[in-house]
């Protein structure tokens, strides 16, 4: 049984948190989702921290930056400290960040969110299941969001 | 009964300190506000860590960053220290900060301001009550500040 | 009585140091200093560190980055640092960092500086004297090497 | 007998942790490669750390960032993260990225990102063999995917 | 007796290393230098650190990063992490980089870089003298690679 940590913001404006829980329930019965919202991304590092201190195997924290600079700022701050998580607590705490400059539309956005959100749900899973779980996978281009881009041909 | 830090700056033109703690005593009586003042908003990492050594259990910090680059590096310097607390502490420090230039003019910064460090204390508040206190409100693009971006209808 | 490390470089063109040390000595006769010189502000940090383990209870940085790019990645890769180890620490450093852009020209560059330094050196005291002594101040657009800036009168 | 990490993400479009682990083994007969895949760069740090938790002596941390500048940031994020590892474990992490900028076509990729790959593989192998394996080259401008730089002739 | 580790790069086109070797051994009969090459500037945090593990007093990290932007990320990534290292060890590692752009041909590149770790190597020698070894020379705008620029003139 593993208990997985979806931690998720208010300011986002797309449920990323019930995509991501519903994607590990529907995937996997021996899952317990605990979940932990806080207002924005840079409050998910130290949710991601006590949601390691209740037991979770492993988080996925997700939240949608907005579109000024002054946002990536805050998206970087917020990705350092959950590198910064992980690395304290041998974990993995999968990002999941949508920018709202990514879409052309708030139609596109909320496709990008949802294939973001379900896809790194199950890279979470995968990870859960052993180290060696995405190597077949190893280099062919796989994105989350956007379709993949693939492997290059090697030509040599 | 809580004991929550409020940690502010002699730099910001705004008693942004004296909001977040008036809001606080308002808004739950089971709560003891303990004052933190320094120079800048580098200044409020340290601040927000000796709080903690108090017995704070959660900490909110407010400042009022300059309109200059160099100003957006000292807040994110300041952003990052207070990411590190955080996760050193195993609590959450919630930033408000109101940058000068968020606002046309005075008037609207003094607007922002109020605004952002009422709901931010709110929310400092909710985290105390529990980690699903704000999932009702996940996904639905609250703002402090300025006025909600309210949720994207999920179209798919 | 209260040990105040100064810590300075080589690299700056006006006696920063020498500036901290004597507004220290002038308004507080229960204070020591211990100075600590160093080339550049990439070296503040641990000089800060050594002098918290010579017994300092509070340490003063002071630098003068240069006007180039570089200079500020260095100037922000120093201030990281400083902040690191009042974390480590649970001490302050006021850093006290005057740009060399900042002036128009040398002369005003000296009045930013001696300004910055003094006025800082006095700030150093008074969180000394404990957390809301600067509290009545809060709010209230103090700069330090500038004219204060004053508090924004609140219309609301 | 060696242990060398191999992490590597299914981003990346070239599998460079095969042609790390391939150039690994065709090189060292005293090592044994233990494989770590992830979803994105951000990922790698914390399989550093695992890696190391498994018994490994060096790790060798593979991937490719994107064009965009939050890619970019991604890759900085990354790059810092395993950093930190090294630090905390006092282990060497060779960072071989290959920014999909770097070459003027999918061609040229492929021949950075193999070369890179497999000089870096056999710097991991140096450094495991002692502080001075490679201090007869040192100064002398190594390139791994690009020709070398080579030195400088000294004229003074 | 003196134990000063030098930590230089295969990616250099210049023999940094072995310039401040020789410049210990010319002035400090009682110092021993303990080499470590790795292949880039992001190798030498942990270089550092080992070379600490192994009783060195202080390091000399030298390096020349290239005049790309994703250069300029790498120089402040090692910065960084060398900062890092200091903090942990309490002990100073003086940083000596020379950019790829910051000479006008190869010559000057030559001449810059050979004073500056000229320069810093002693600067590291005064550093294991004491704290105060550098004082009468702080705020005297002293350069490392180029001319002093010198004090200003203190006018008020």
């Amino acid at each position: 049984m593993w208990t997985i940590g979806v931690a998720d913001t208010t300011f986002a404006r797309i449920d990323l948190g019930g995509i991501a829980a519903s994607t590990v329930e529907e995937n996997e019965e021996h899952a317990r989702v605990v979940r932990y919202t806080v207002p924005g991304v840079k409050d998910l590092p130290v949710a991601a921290k006590r949601l390691f201190g209740q037991g979770c195997d492993i988080v996925i924290a997700l939240g949608m930056p907005g579109k000024m600079p002054i946002d990536k700022q805050c998206s970087h701050e917020a990705s350092t400290g959950l590198i910064a998580v992980q690395l304290a607590e041998g974990k993995h705490v999968i990002e999941v960040f949508v920018h709202e400059d990514e879409g052309a539309d708030e139609g596109e956005l909320v496709e990008i969110a949802g294939e973001r959100a379900r896809k790194h749900a199950l890279n979470a899973l995968a990870l859960l299941r052993g180290r060696t779980e995405l190597t077949a996978a190893a280099g062919t281009g796989r994105r989350q969001g956007k379709p993949d881009a693939g492997p290059i041909s090697v030509v040599y």
